[in-house]
């Protein structure tokens, strides 16, 4: 089946809209943020999720909360602009690319010698939209990279969502696939449901299925069994943030994927723009893991599944060391270890 | 909290009651069980689930529906008998246990020597007592081995159910986690939810929480971070069959834990009454995996959390190899490896 699946993130005659992802798969609704309050909710109530599209999402919004400040002096437009950026970041503080987008279109704007603040804000929506244009050639770019994993009949495997639906264009951990289905090549996809919020139900198997790709949704711990099986060749995930030593941060459940695919000797792909690397990150270490709600885990699509008064752990991501991951995808090509050569390159 | 949750299978003066375990964990309902149709539905309809369990229940249920026939010569008793028997097992064809305990009734019937009705059954209840019985020892017997598992202070992993829900007393995986309790050992356990019927969740969770057992409901694929934090000492999981190589079947999940455990170096011990162990099946690759409905990956609580016309996987078990095994706990001991050795003798 094929279907155009509404973007992420979009800009329309300077109005930013957002498709709800948590409405998915069952609703396709898209929201039009009128304000930086809009845009903060959406970002923390996981509406607009996926590292990229938080940083595309944050930017836009950052840009148009200036739209009504144009009569300010530039000192006090460039003042708010900070103010606005920290509050924007937190929203989801572990999310690089947020912190990133922000502080670029702040420094833009502080160097860019504007004597007006109508010019400051051009700047500054200029830059939200180059960092929208870049994020799309990127992924493209990913995606021509990471395509020669996907040979003819292989079975892939990956975790969450970094598709189409977590960045813009073709994704970063699905642009191979995208790109590999373009050009004709069969292989079968198998996305893990991503509990507790089903990213890799509600958002890969329905973009993937959309997009007519062949796609298999198996709960998480389904995958070291359908390993054993000999379906998967090829295990490709996204990252929230590569620290300086090659060690990632993903999704819960990556370093389970990743202990799995080292017993299974599989190879597996983390595919990121090289934003998402952060050299000033040593290790995994340094990683501050977020810690969700507990009714996302004692609650499935509302329904109690468990005592509400349990006691529950929710971390939002894990971290996968260096020594579990064959390469990483990025828009210059593939990184290959000792990661901590590479990753200096950037 | 500590709450005395009903027994999942109880005879009470003559009379039998189940636990909708269905309605867990929002209703706690007790069914008292008329007919010997109600029984089969309640088999049928998994109130009463658990290998261990469905066997005592349909014993219970065997006995009972002859308490009207004392009058009947005693070839008609033993006619209907059988006939009763047949019809249970055709709630649950596949339960080894549930046709196990039928013609451990019917056998014992047949060569009672009794001569009156009455006396037949006399013999026949008593049976069944006796079977329920057994399992209550064989459970006390696998905690009292097990719980030396379980030191001061230590974290303990376990998924699915394998409890008192599940069989009866103390369950054969959570036994120990009983026994030590009882003596005043503090630990803590982390239960997996298991999807997608959240035993761990409804089960798990549930009845270690009313025990008054310090319990932290997680979602399958967090134990590899919660592993990585150093918070797991010990896995103690059940099982569906012992293969004679020491290779087990277990609800699906239980080889990527056996993996995990492996690699972080944390002992993994299956507990498990002795009547598991099938020396007539060589190795776990000879064990078939039941293939499930599709709508258990693709929806919870009727509510679709991916295009409904997704294609799923739905193993219920998958095969952990003896190599990731570090102890097998019965009734009789813990085994160690090798275990091919080791199993020889049951």
């Amino acid at each position: 089946m094929k279907m155009t699946i509404p973007k992420s993130v979009e800009l329309v005659d300077n109005e930013l809209y957002f498709l709800d992802q948590t409405k998915l798969p069952t609703k396709i609704e898209v929201e039009k943020q009128n304000t930086i309050e809009d845009v903060w909710h959406s970002i923390k109530q996981l509406k607009v999720r996926g590292a990229p599209a938080i940083g595309i999402a944050g930017g836009y919004g950052l840009a148009l909360s200036m739209k009504d400040f144009k009569n300010s002096s530039t000192q006090e437009f460039l003042t708010l602009l900070e103010k606005n950026g920290n509050y924007l970041d937190s929203a989801r503080p572990t999310a690089v690319n947020l912190r990133w987008a922000i502080d670029r279109i702040i420094n833009r704007a502080k160097n860019s010698g504007c004597s007006t603040t109508k010019e400051l804000y051009g700047v500054v929506l200029k830059e939200a939209i180059g960092i929208h244009e870049e994020d799309k050639l990127i992924c493209k770019q990913i995606g021509g990279h990471g395509q020669s994993l996907i040979k003819d009949g292989v079975g892939v495997l990956t975790h969450c969502n970094a598709g189409a639906l977590a960045v813009s264009e073709f994704g970063t951990a699905l642009a191979p696939m995208y790109v590999a289905h373009k050009k004709g090549i069969r292989f079968r996809v198998y996305a893990d449901e991503t509990r507790p919020l089903l990213q890799g139900a509600r958002l890969t198997s329905f973009e993937l299925h959309h997009a007519g790709i062949d796609v298999t949704l198996i709960t998480d711990n389904m995958a070291a069994h359908i390993m054993s099986q000999g379906l998967i060749d090829v295990i490709i995930v996204g990252t929230d943030r590569v620290a300086a030593n090659g060690d990632i941060a993903n999704k819960i459940g990556t370093l389970g994927v990743a202990i799995l695919a080292k017993y299974f000797n599989i190879p597996l792909y983390i595919a990121c723009p090289s934003s998402t690397i952060d050299l000033a990150t040593k290790t995994g270490k340094d990683i501050v893991i977020e810690e969700r709600d507990g009714s996302e885990v004692y609650k499935f699509a509302g329904v109690l599944t468990a005592p509400e008064s349990i006691k529950t752990r929710n971390p939002a991501f894990d971290v996968t060391p260096a020594e579990l991951i064959t390469g990483i995808i990025t828009e210059k090509g593939i990184l290959k270890p000792p990661f901590s050569e590479a990753l200096k390159l950037f």
